[in-house]
C-alpha cells in the first residue's frame, strides 16, 4: 500500500498511520521523491505521531529520504516523534543528525516556515 | 485499512488515495466522526482528487458523512472531484446536495476558511 501524500501551498505533508513494512517504506521514498519533483515543493513534513514501533532498516530509510529530499531542494521536517522510538533510534545508534523535528505537524509547518525565510 | 487523517489547526484534512471499498469506506466515516469529536476541529477537507471510480454506496457514505460532520458541528468540503467521479454521481442520481465543493486542497481550505467567518 502507499502512503498518501497531501500538497499544501508551497508543502507536502505526510501523516505515517500505519506500522512502516519494508516495502512501503522504500515505496513511499521513492512517491514523495516523485511528488517533490512533480509539484516543485519547497518543503516537507513527515509526522510520525502514530508510529509506534520503527527499526533500523525503516529509521535507515526515513533518514535516507530526508538527506534525499535535501538534495532535491525541499527542507524536511520530521514531527510527533513518540517517546518509544526516540529511545529505539538511540539504542539503535541511529540519530538522525541535522534533521530537524517538531512536536506536531502545527509546530513542523511554522519550523519549516522559518528556515525557508532564513 | 484505514485513511489518515490529519489535524492541521482548526482543520482535518484527508486525502483519499485509494479506492475506496465498503468495509473501508466506513471505517472512514467512524475515524473521521471520532476524531472531529477528539479534537473539536472546526472545519474538514475531503480531497478526492486521487479517486478515479466511485459507486452508489461509497457515494451514499461521503454524502452521509459530511451530514453527520455538520451535525456535530463541522463543516465539510469536497474537493478535486475528477470528471469521470462526477459523471459517474449525475448518471447514478446522486447530487450531493449543499456539499460545498472545490478544485483542490488549498481552495477547500479557503472555502472552510470563508464559510467560517460568515
Amino acid at each position: 500500500m502507499r502512503i498518501p501524500i497531501l500538497k499544501l501551498y508551497d508543502y507536502l505533508l505526510i501523516t505515517i498511520q500505519i506500522d512502516l513494512d519494508d516495502q512501503t517504506a522504500l515505496q513511499f521514498q521513492e512517491d514523495l521523491l516523485e511528488k517533490i519533483h512533480e509539484t516543485g515543493a519547497k518543503g516537507v513534513v513527515i509526522d510520525l505521531t502514530s508510529v509506534d514501533i520503527i527499526d533500523s532498516f525503516i529509521a535507515k530509510v526515513l533518514g535516507e529520504v530526508v538527506k534525499m529530499s535535501n538534495l532535491m531542494g525541499a527542507r524536511v521536517v520530521l514531527t510527533g516523534i513518540q517517546p518509544a522510538v526516540a529511545v529505539t533510534l538511540i539504542d539503535l545508534g541511529i540519530y538522525l543528525n541535522n534533521v530537524p523535528t517538531a512536536l506536531d505537524l502545527e509546530q513542523g509547518l511554522e519550523k519549516l516556515k522559518q528556515e525557508l525565510e532564513e
